[in-house]
């Protein structure tokens, strides 16, 4: 890339939306008088009696919690999705709808209320994957389930309302939107190529060597070309693997150590319990092969300059397309450089 | 629309954007221990010596506001885009990106610092508008620019730095991707029909008459079908219109009125000055006649409960699509029983 793209506005191209984001490198000395978030709350209990997550602690709903040792899935009590298979249509001139169907699962992450997956062990974190595995696995096989959605939104900044390390899985009938954008473009380059777009985007990454913030033997963690969040992430197996469910134990390891590495760095980058939307996009489960899905897990941390300087996505963002001022590799320049060790064990 | 619809998660279409958003009208009752927004700041003073935006005051770069007495408008200090037709690509293998240029304007709708478009007067607000005019006149007669974005950021919540009444454009090489899907959808519904789809719809809305909120003898203000945030409305003008610069004295009066009348009702709503990311879509300016516009104005507010609690789109919503839980239906009725004078002078 020719030095004066890095110092000038530009576009760069989502290979796997099909959608341009602007970048704004020389913005970056703008000042912020702006909202500042509120500091995350000081350390946590290991057990919290009023959160309804903790094992043993009764819900809204009054179902009782089991005494969990590792990780522990139910039906969020409060769905935005309902099972059962409706599939009505509703066509009136202009006004089109739906009926929708699914399931909304919540998964603890941990019976210790105070941790976070950074704070977590490789095992504790490879027991999450092995939990996202099954669930991939029981709701992808149930007829009316096309697509899985797991999730975490973590820290208050993230609309999440309850610090007890959980993420969310929301199952459902039809390809949402984000979905089926990623699928369409991956097709499109494996029926040219027979490779998937990742291995081949991944190749052309490590080769370039400028984004990238994590490698082992099975995994890269990096700042994709087109980032849009400040500090956005992705994970790539290095293998062509569909879903998680392909994960080898070796493989599975490698994900949780590096997801455990990432969000150290995170934490690290402003001694703060780094708040983010994560989630994994892999194949939907309609019944298709789709051989040309390239599994990979997004981060989309919301911080900017500080532990309370968010980038704003509003008014130009909401109504044109998204921009961001530091560029990607800026971004990764930070993160690479962080130490491995979270700053609260130091 | 059959009752059941009303009571059970189902989807609905955009038909400006093709895109669907969930709805989970089941699910108001849910609890909320998240995050809660600061309430607004107590009332501005009309003149604040440290606004860069005041009358009169120097900006961070040297340079002095005039005294102006009812609008101002200047290029933005630390402007996203720069302009200068610089037209380069760089497509090396996966990495794609190409030069953007632009002009970032800063609008100033009124120099008292204290006010807000609905405690400004009619009169005021159609000075706004002209402004508006005069900009997408003269920033669309430059051969590099093609689309220009009209916006206000307002409220801190919505990433807005300064309360001083004021909104922004950016005007562009490209057209944005938001503008782009409208673009496409109204084309072809026009090629179709020599309608255009926001006629057609408007006259199907006002038929229903469920989801209007506002209207008069030019204008209708409305909660759209498809509407994402909780509040969202739409502004749409009852002629064809393809961009503000077609409007007459009387039209633009009206326009006027009905921003002042529905932003009373969104600071009724919850009694606090309702955050809201608000803009203008219409007829690029890349030199074709773009018949098949029909400009509108939306206002995205992310309040969902009280004057402190928002709906936050993360987790499934970045990954998947967008959610919602109260029905337009629902949040129509409420806006629409509010009163028209404002809470702070009753
Ligand atoms: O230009 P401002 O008001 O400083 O900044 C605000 O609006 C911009 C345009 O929507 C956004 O890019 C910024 O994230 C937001 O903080
Ligand atoms: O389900 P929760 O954690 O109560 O809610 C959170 O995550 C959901 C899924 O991303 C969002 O729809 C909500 O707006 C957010 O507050």
């Amino acid at each position: 890339m020719s030095v004066h793209f890095y110092e000038q506005p530009h576009r760069r191209y989502n290979i796997l939306t099909g959608e341009w984001i602007l970048v704004s490198p020389h913005r970056t000395k703008r000042p912020w008088q702006g909202k500042v978030e509120k500091l995350n709350p000081t350390k946590q209990p290991a057990f919290d009696e009023n959160c309804y997550l903790c094992p043993g602690n009764t819900r809204a709903n009054g179902e009782v919690n089991p005494i969990y040792k590792n990780t522990f899935a139910f039906t969020n009590d409060f769905a935005a999705l309902i099972s059962g298979d409706k599939n009505e249509t509703l066509e009136n001139g202009l006004f089109i709808a739906e009926t929708e169907s699914g399931i909304c699962k919540v998964v603890c992450f941990s019976p210790n209320h105070s941790l976070t997956l950074p704070l977590m062990t490789i095992d504790a974190i490879s027991n999450v994957i092995s939990l996202w595995q099954d669930e991939y696995s029981a709701l992808g096989a149930l007829e009316e389930i096309n697509h899985i959605q797991i999730f975490e939104n973590k820290g208050a900044t993230m609309g999440c309302s309850n610090p007890h390390p959980h993420g969310q899985i929301w199952a459902q009938q039809t390809i949402p939107h984000e979905v089926a954008k990623k699928d369409s473009h991956q097709l499109a380059y494996w029926n040219k190529n027979k490779r998937s777009i990742l291995s081949d985007y991944l190749a052309q990454e490590l080769d370039a060597d400028e984004r990238i913030i994590l490698e082992n033997e099975y995994f890269v963690a990096l700042i994709p070309y087109w980032a849009v969040w400040p500090y956005e992430t992705i994970i790539i197996p290095k293998r062509h693997l569909q879903h998680i469910g392909r994960l080898t134990d070796l493989e599975k390891q490698a994900f949780a150590e590096i997801i455990k590495e990432l969000t150290t760095k995170y934490d690290n980058l402003f001694e703060t319990s780094f708040p983010y939307s994560a989630g994994i996009h892999q194949s939907p489960t309609n019944g298709n092969d789709n051989e040309h899905w390239h599994f990979h897990m997004s981060f989309y941390p919301p911080l900017l300059r500080s532990a309370t300087v968010k980038k704003f996505m509003v008014g130009y963002e909401m109504f044109a397309g998204p921009q961001r001022d530091i560029t990607a590799e800026q971004a990764a320049n930070s993160l690479r450089s962080l130490p491995d060790v979270h700053y609260t064990l130091r």
